[in-house]
């Protein structure tokens, strides 16, 4: 069980930035992470090994906790399904309520029933109240299929592995790659998992940071994009050898988080936003890709009961927007370019190799882009 | 053409409460209209009357002010169609911005152009910054199909006309019946038209007022129900010497407004529990009806530009609403039921006849009721 | 624990029809249940007992299986969400894809984990290409807060218990009331729970069948309505002595099959009209209740791969539809109140007492109304 | 007034390809245009001139004709709404339906009334059981702001003017840049209006043809990218001498068309893939941006009314979808710089220029990056 006082990052790997290559016009916050937005906690299971009977374990769990008491100070939220192959548990209260109310875990496909009963667990018993003086607690649970590289039927992440997470989970730098949720996870097929980028808004806006941190597993080698660039295609020869899925597509699950005093229906339109950065890296949305977003704002408490029955709040103008929806597409293409530059090679199930993204030669390609005045 | 200083109801008509019925638990305002709201004005232009070919001409323009400046003091605004066999032209905008900015009008299904055009020309007449300070700006305008009773081809609704119900707006009691956009309209084969009804909100709630306005033309008489009561079928070989619709079903715009602050994300939510109100008088909704509702709350005006990014707004919290979604049942109800109270017998086209609700039947049916102690 | 075999209602007992008392105009299939939908199998785990520490324990689990082999066989479906202060898990994927896959499991709000599990383990172990050489799979899992009755946060249910529920599914007469997922739910403060109804199709339709299935726990007392008729308000006095749920509204999970061939999109469209049903009943769809409808065709099956890309199917006709609707609100109606029929008394957490609807009065009321020509 | 038999590209332009660039995978078909999907019609009416008044005129109407008789002969559809800052009357149908009935116009703003008064009267005049034996009907018409060119207050189109355009319709190849709708439209603050492209699908979907066709009238200059090439940001400072557009973003109206044979909720999902080819040309689907697509397949034909309510149609079985996802966003995004690589400079209100898209600096920027082995 790898802890997120591990390396941040796989040995001899480096963020994008750390390539020179940026993306977008906003600057990104201190750790260039959702958890720049302040408040904002991040926890990582990582499971790598194999088990009793030789099986490769490749898969974990992240928990994302947007304040420290999310169940008693509840945030506006809101989500956006690009393509609806895949799970994630609670959503559906989320998008009623237009209310964040639990923290959101993202872990692998055969998980979420462990990971939601878990979390029912943790929180009831924080909360003597759910379900006397308050309702019962529905948790979010967020999936993508690890299954190429992981013995995802061996159901291998516990409530235990849930519990640790919740309780690992720290602000400042995060660490990305193989690890947590998105451990044996993969994009355009290339061995990725969790990636997070943060922006600072300006002009107006710049009290408000924002950050997205995914859990990246879609697409297909020749659609990549690295900023417009198609690097996907640019590289297929090098990499025509090694087998690579087939039957599947994988998913993304993109969580974005503002200070931004943003309502649940802003949120629900900045989550579209995020759906297009997803596209810009290459993403079709494919049939089998379960392509979700949730974003919320830790702006405003929402009471979770009140003698008043009106509470005041924050919103952004509507005519303000932009820059927020600008940073979103931005902060999303490049959280998940770092979840492919920080993941190393992994070998998984029927010992294939998922191979790393080759930094060398994303550097070179830009290199020379950049000397054409791009 | 009829005008709205014209008698609010048809000669020999009562309202439903004037027979000793009333809907639901919640007290009416005073008006028991949408008036009863704040700052809202309903105005109609009438048109009954014979074109030069001798075709009948039973149709009209309703217009709903929300305040006197709508354009400038925007208002959160929500929806939900139940059935879209119709058009609000425009509700696209109304959904994604959350926010509404024009008058509504509703009219026939054929008129939807005209009205659009109109109320383009009045608004960029009273405000010169659209389209040039401000962006162009998209009108919200409701229709159903009056084609039975009205010579809908003629298209007899003029630019005229929508500016004569805009002028005509008022606060205070409101025409109902074969009035405006509802002139022509039919209710479960009986004639309806314009209804309202409001609910004055109690307990923590009980500085607000919720008011429903509707243009009803849905449903067939063996559905009609009055609060519960299978009406529709206890009259039906009353009238089964009678022609009817065959080949449409109508349909129903609903408008609700209330001083509630309500965001638009519970507008959204607080429309699905109108068309719920909708269905309990008998909508099942048909395939080629338009049962479409919109919702706006007067509380909080949204800056149509600022200096400022941010606005502080006020919210219902989210555990307090449910009075909120019962009246609106409930006003929604007896707003369908007052269009039928309303409205008298009409002719219109091949000679047609379509009948009024007829109220003694319907005061003897609950007065028996009653005795039963429902 | 109760197995289907046990009574298939509460002994003294009846369901509605046999109190006289019918709604809508078509008529029910042979069983009056969803089961009169060819091939549609449904199974109960019931648990009623007090566990070690001994709290009550009132749960279970309800398996809806759409044919012998969803897995394989798939079929379209749809689904509305009256509001979603609840959860289905795995409706999104449904939703996005409109396709059923997997059996449909409803149980209380903290199983929705194990059940979820459970289901993936039973699918991966009879197919053996799932993850493989297809797709992970994704189960559908429904629920209602139970937690007034019982020990929910104790989470009783256990894998063999949702192993047993697909078991034990059959054909033929349904049990209801206080078994499966709704052994521990109450509706309009009554003891209810699993109730199902259907209708036959008649005219050009009158090859199809349309069943409904209620996991029914939502509402108030006074809001009770049966056929429209208030019996909610016309019985309140007689029970104001009892205690009743304050902090929640419960919730409803419903539904609806039919081997009318309809599409994914019809389905969608249809699920509304099983909502309006839900509010005749007497849901205002109160903010924190789960009300929840999914619908599915057994007519097209949907090859999970083929060497064709193109596969013939049939549809209903769009104008032909409104038949389809009008029974898929009756039949919701009828299942809700079965499901209060098949109840007794119940006692549960804090020795709280949840009474039956009281089946006399209920004639009564109804014989009275049938005397003034309903 | 220009017709369609003006040349096809304004002088001194080509399309894309003839740059010796394409985007995607995929070949076009024969005109590389949404008419290469057999049956399907543009027509123009272009209307470029000054009023009476010596106001610029920069506007005009585009028909797209979905086959000969599409009121008789309907068609599955669907759409997806991006951002909802526009207007597409007749939509709401549409998506309820999952059938499109009527011809499409595009045209600006302010003439969303016109266009859809003379198309009814188009319709009704053709059809004289529309409003009789048929519903009315509701014609699908979708704007965009040319308030920047044109005088849009002037509201210059005429009922003649969609006859015209309907009129003229013809197959084969279409007319691009400055005509019909998009005559004043402004992509990125370069010139654009209607865009069209193809895809000619292959393996085992090679029967099928998809299209595209765009109004374009979204962006900043800085945004644009061409096959991910940022030629916006390259080319920033050889524009900055220029007004642009400040306090309005345009919008998108986007028409996809295929052969394949898909239902109305596959295409649903395929309009959400043409919005991500919106956002990789550089769209962040701004606050005030109408980003609105529909789509349509011309393989089934949905009988108006018929003795049999079942019909048989074939479907695009699910797992097959991919191709078409991918063409779609291929060909949205060649249509949309065809429609920028189609006109020249454009001047207009206020003796404003909106300059053309500079084709020579695109070849050398391609040609460079070509070398590069892009």
């Amino acid at each position: 069980m790898k802890h997120i006082d591990d390396p941040l990052i796989a040995p001899g790997r480096v963020r994008l930035r750390e390539l020179g290559i940026s993306i977008g016009n906003f600057s990104p916050g201190k750790w260039n992470a959702i958890t720049d937005v302040p408040g904002i906690k991040i926890g990582h299971t990582t499971l790598i090994t194999d088990d009793k009977e030789g099986l490769p374990v490749r898969t974990g769990v992240t928990a994302i906790l947007p304040n420290d008491n999310i169940y008693m100070n509840r945030l506006n939220a809101g989500a956006f399904v690009l393509n609806g192959a895949g799970e994630m548990s609670g959503l559906i209260q989320v998008q009623e309520w237009g209310i964040l109310e639990t923290p959101i875990l993202l872990s692998n496909t055969y998980s979420v029933g462990v990971c939601s009963s878990a979390l029912v667990k943790d929180l009831t018993k924080r909360h003597p109240g759910i379900g006397e003086k308050y309702d019962v607690v529905i948790p979010v649970v967020g999936e993508c299929d690890d299954s190429w590289l992981n013995d995802i039927r061996g159901m291998h992440v516990r409530s235990e592995h849930v519990y640790h997470a919740l309780a690992k989970a720290q602000s400042g730098p995060v660490a990305e790659g193989s690890v947590g949720g998105g451990t044996g996870m993969i994009t355009c097929d290339f061995k990725a998992g969790i990636g997070t980028s943060s922006r600072l808004l300006d002009g107006k806006l710049q009290a408000y940071t924002l950050g997205v941190l995914v859990m990246s597993n879609f697409g297909i080698r020749e659609e990549l994009r690295i900023d417009g660039v198609p690097v996907g295609k640019m590289l297929f020869n090098k990499f025509s050898h090694l087998q690579r899925r087939t039957n599947s597509y994988g998913s993304i699950i993109a969580v974005l988080a503002t200070n931004a005093p943003l309502t649940a229906h802003q949120l629900n339109r900045v989550s579209k936003r995020v759906a297009l950065g997803i596209g810009r890296v290459g993403s079709h949305a494919a049939h089998g890709s379960g392509e979700i977003v949730i974003a919320f704002s830790t702006a405003n408490k929402i009471p979770r009961s009140s003698d008043a029955p009106i509470f005041a709040m924050n919103a952004v103008l509507d005519s303000a927007v932009n820059p927020i929806y600008q940073a979103a597409i931005e902060a999303t293409e490049e959280a998940i370019i770092n979840s492919l530059c920080a993941s190393s090679d992994m070998k998984g199930r029927g010992n294939k190799l998922c191979p790393a993204l080759p930094l060398d030669d994303i550097k070179k390609i830009f290199s020379e882009r950049s000397s054409l005045g791009e």
